[in-house]
This record gives C-alpha cells, sequence and structure tokens, in this order.
C-alpha cells in the first residue's frame, strides 16, 4: 500500500470488505478494468519529469477508488465500453478524471485543515507546505479536465466541469454555514449534495456516456441511485465525526464542531435538547476546544440522534437501491446494490 | 471600479495607456466584443444564489484584460467569430473562461501569500479566510471548464486545460526552486512559461479556434508571438519586485526574494557579484526579513542586473513582435504589436 504506481494494481479496492466482494462477484473484467484504471492513475500523478511525481503516492494512495468503480460498473450497465481500440481506454480516463478530482479536493482540503496523515499517509501539506498544497490540488484539477479532455466527448466534459464546480459552491456554503447552530437541515442536505454527491453522480453519468450504447436516457436513469448513495455517504461520514471512535477514524472527535460545521446528529440533537440551538460553536475556538468538543459529542450522543441519523441515511440507501432501472444486465442492479451497501458497511 | 457586473462594461480596459489606444484603433467591434466579455465574466461571477456572488467584486475586478483581449485579437486576426447565432458568444465564452483560470490562480496565490490587496480590492482571503479563498479558487476554475464546455469544442478545452496544468506545474517548480540561490536561467525561463507564457498561449490558440475560419494553421502562427509576450511579462514583473517603486507596485520590495525565490534579476547580478552565489535566502526569514530583502533589491541594482534584465525582456518583446505573421488581416498585426508594446509599457 505504498505508492499507486508500484504495488496498487494488485490491490485496487481496499479497506473495504463489500467491496471486496464486489470485486470478487464482478467477474475479471471489473478486475482487469479496476486495475487498469490504478495503473493509469499510477502514471498521471507519476508522469516522470513533472513534479506532482514526488507527491503521487501522497496524493492518490491508498483510497477506495469507489468513484472510479461507479463509473465502471455505470458503463457495465450501460452495455460496457465499445469493442473500438480505444474503447476501454476511454473508460479509463474517465474513471481517471473522476478519482482526480476528488483527490484534488482532498489535497485542497488537507491543506486548509493543516491535516498531517490522510489514508495513513503524510499528506502534501505536511510533507511540502501549504504553497506546494495549493498548487498540486490546482494541477490534479488540470489534469482530470486534460485527462478526459482526450476523449473528445463535451457531454463527459460538462458533466465533470458541472460536478467540480458543485463540489467547489458546497464548500463555499458550508463556509457561510459556519458556526450557525441554527442551520436548516434542508440546507445540511443541500451541501451534502453539492459536496459528494454530485461527484458520485457524475461518475455514473460518465461511465453511462462511455458505454457501447451510452444512451443518455440509462445514464439520466442512474442518477437518482448515485445521488442518494453520495447523500448517504456524506450524511454517515458526519455520524463518525462525532461518534468516533478514534482508532477507527484516525483522528479525534467533533473535528466538524471545532471546524464551525453544523451536520446532521447536531440537527437532529438540537430538536430534542433545544438548549443545544443556543450553543455558541464559536467558543469551542479557545485552547480546551478539542476537549470541548468531544464533550459536546457526548451531549448529541446522549439524545440518541446519532441512531436517527444512521437510520436517515440506511433509508437513503434503501431508496438508492430501490431506484435501480430492473432493466440492468447481468447482475449489474446487484453489484450497484452491494456498492450501496458497502457504503453503509463502514459505519456498522 | 465596484464590482464587474455593474460599472466595468463602460470601462473594459483600464489603467494602462498602450491598451486604451488599442482600443480606441480596434474599432466598434472589438470595444462591443470586450465589453460583452465584462458583461459575461460578471454575470458568472455574479450568478444570483451562489456564494461565489458575494467575491465577485473581489476576484475578478479591476484586471487589466489582457488575455481576453488576446483572445478577440486572435479572433479577429483568423477572421473573427462566424456569423451564426452563438459566433459571438462562442468567442465571448473562451474570453471569459480564460480569464476565470486566470483569476482563480490570483485567488490562490493570494491565500498562500496572505495577501491583502489585490488590484485595489480585498483578496478573497482576507475578506472570508483561507477556506473560502481555496474554495473560491477551485470554483473559478470548475466554472471556467463548464463554461468554455458549453462551446462544445475539444480542442478548445484541450488547450485550457493544457494551460491550466501548466499553470499549476509552474507553480510546484517555483515551490522546488525554492531558496535556490544557484538555479539556472533555462530552469528560471522554463518556469516563466509554464507559469505565464501558456496561458497568455492559450489565448491565442483559443481566440483562433473561435474564428469562422479558425484554421489550425493560425492558431500555430500566433503561439511563438504569445509565448513570447507572456515570458516578456513575467520578466518584467520580476524585475519590477526588485526595482519598486512601492508606490506603483503596491508591495514592498524584495518580496519574492522574502518567498525563497529567485528570478532573473538575481540570477544576472550573482554573475557580476559572485558572492551572491552563496547568499542564503533563507536566511530572510527572520523578523528583520522585509528590510533585509530591501537591502538585498540594493544590491541587485547595484550591479545594474536590473537593466540588463529589462533589455532582455524588451528583446524577447521584439522577437514576439518579429514572429507576426504579415498574412493577418485588417490592421491585426499592427493591434497585437500594441498588445506587446503595453506588456512593456507598465515597466517603463
Amino acid at each position: 500500500m505504498n505508492a499507486v504506481g508500484s504495488t496498487a494494481a494488485s490491490v485496487p479496492v481496499r479497506g473495504v470488505d463489500g467491496l471486496d466482494a464486489i470485486m470478487r462477484r464482478g467477474g475479471e473484467s471489473l478486475r482487469r478494468r479496476m486495475e487498469q484504471i490504478e495503473l493509469h492513475l499510477g502514471q498521471v500523478t507519476a508522469q516522470a519529469g513533472t513534479p506532482l511525481a514526488s507527491h503521487a503516492a501522497t496524493v492518490t494512495a491508498g483510497g477506495k477508488r469507489l468513484r472510479p468503480l461507479l463509473v465502471v460498473l455505470a458503463a457495465e450497465s450501460a452495455g460496457g465500453p465499445p469493442e473500438t481500440p480505444d474503447g476501454e481506454q476511454r473508460l479509463v480516463r474517465a474513471a481517471v478524471a473522476v478519482e482526480l478530482v476528488h483527490s484534488a479536493t482532498l489535497v485542497h482540503d488537507d491543506m486548509i485543515d493543516g491535516a498531517l496523515l490522510r489514508r495513513g499517509h503524510p499528506t502534501v501539506a505536511a510533507v511540502a507546505g501549504r504553497q506546494m498544497a495549493a498548487a498540486t490540488g490546482d494541477l490534479l484539477f488540470s489534469r482530470a479536465f486534460a485527462e478526459l479532455a482526450r476523449n473528445a466527448d463535451v457531454a463527459q466534459l460538462s458533466a465533470l466541469s458541472e460536478a467540480s464546480s458543485a463540489l467547489a459552491e458546497g464548500e463555499l456554503l458550508q463556509r457561510e454555514d459556519a458556526y450557525a447552530a441554527h442551520v436548516a437541515v434542508e440546507r445540511y442536505l443541500r451541501r451534502c449534495e453539492l459536496k459528494t454527491a454530485a461527484l458520485f453522480e457524475a461518475a455514473c453519468r460518465l461511465g453511462a456516456l462511455t458505454a457501447a450504447d451510452g444512451s443518455p436516457e440509462l445514464a439520466a436513469a442512474l442518477v437518482p441511485f448515485a445521488r442518494r448513495i453520495g447523500l448517504a455517504f456524506q450524511m454517515l461520514d458526519d455520524v463518525l465525526d462525532v461518534s468516533g471512535p478514534v482508532e477507527r477514524t484516525g483522528k479525534s472527535r467533533g473535528t466538524d464542531l471545532l471546524d464551525g460545521t453544523v451536520t446532521l446528529p447536531f440537527i437532529l440533537a438540537r430538536e430534542r435538547e433545544p438548549d443545544l440551538a443556543q450553543f455558541d460553536l464559536a467558543s469551542l475556538g479557545g485552547p480546551g476546544g478539542p476537549g470541548q468538543a468531544e464533550a459536546l459529542c457526548d451531549r448529541i450522543a446522549a439524545t440518541c440522534a446519532l441512531d436517527e441519523a444512521r437510520e436517515q441515511a440506511l433509508t437513503v440507501v434503501a431508496e438508492a437501491k430501490a431506484t435501480l432501472p430492473a432493466i440492468l444486465p447481468d447482475g449489474r442492479s446487484e453489484l450497484l446494490s452491494l456498492v450501496a451497501d458497502a457504503v453503509v458497511e463502514r459505519y456498522r
């Protein structure tokens, strides 16, 4: 699990049992495609002579490759890539582009948070400083579009640039909402859609668009599924920030709250304990902040808001599965269902 | 000179006499196109309901619009946009996309440098913090590609994504070279090409590609011109950082040196005063740094390196003009020559 280019081809999806199961059941074609994606990701980031090379491992190693997996499954659901000389390459490029955009946001997030570790590796910001991290993120964004441009399909480029805009808008909304203890649940859900679900959605659209009979209809049919599992993914991630345990998340509980970010557990808790709505999140900014944030996490947990938030996320996952078109070929509907389950699995 | 959307349409290119002259001589079509670009830039950044709206003025107000001007002049050199219903719109979108990428890099640069003012306006980082600045820059990048994707031309998207990659690579190289007093002049010039010239080049390519007879040949013919004036622009910008005066640049002398960035004046000075090659730039990191950096600027100036650097840049500008194809229609060659002169003018 070191640099992507050197070892990862043998372990394209890791760390989540459900994803391993998908790889086993997806057959030879899925395994081969995920390997190709891993190799190509390594090539793009480790391109000889570019300064990005030295950060390749830091940038993309160790990811679950959930988004590339969605690209491939969506493509296979739409009949698989065409049997043209570059049919497979086009699919691989689309998947790599999505993962590069995702990686770019992680590098920038770590720069902003001053995070030292990501997926067990030192972050670019930690290794090389904030300036390098800013430029590395920008380069990953640019390479994503350069990579996808090679597919010469404007619909694909639109899908990616819209998602990429949505991610940044989600970040901006979250900053606007900082320290607002009263933020509405609708606003929270909107942020999740922008920040996370939009790229899941783009992954499915891109996959369908690279398929032989990449009908816009099928791409559109997968969008509600993708949006919902993206939403559930973010909701559960936010639960984990409050619930911990530290050994599992690798970070202290309540980092979102410290950052002024109000998420679903807090929103649900304040309905059960109205005093919480008056809580001054900015007061966590002092030296005792981390301890106070953990205490606030305990208060939230005591209201049973975590269970309710988990339940809501599971409902969204169930809805996601229900939207899957029955027409999908060759067990692909089942595999997409398993992806939905894998999103949940981490949080059980 | 407030928000772009409200006032700028009347003053599309400002602050540099040479650019004003170009606007006067470019005729009604040039003036109208630059106005449309300004309006559209305002619409994109001030889009209702998006968080970017509140930073619109901060992000794009007050720019010289040199890159959009190159897009338009290149398009006019190639026969102007086609007389289709969206011919003008396609040109405007290309110009806006280039300026958005440029703005994105400025927002990120200011975030990294902690700069408070840009073009006389408070920076996004100063107004809203680093997190907002990071997300705002990412959003500007994404919007640039989303905007250009509407032109449905893969060659245009490739031109922009390659330039955008180059900008980030230039930043990364500059960081890699930080505090290296011995950096080679070839490496410095390469950085300038990536960091600055690539986007000038993309502007000309995009312009030619949006034209009615947007032949790849003409786009290619303008590239050497664009690359050279971009290079000269950066070289002269680097002279200004050492020469000042403060009243003109709005920042203290030697900020590049404080940042560990070795540029042409230092490189030329160390050839004349070899002791400089031994200078420990990291020593400027202390509290007395700004004063020491100014003293270092004086040492550089005393070697006449500034005059030589200016001369070299002027030679590059002359070369740029010499590469202009004589075949350009209707005085467009002369106007592009004037752009080259305008690049220099700021530094006289």
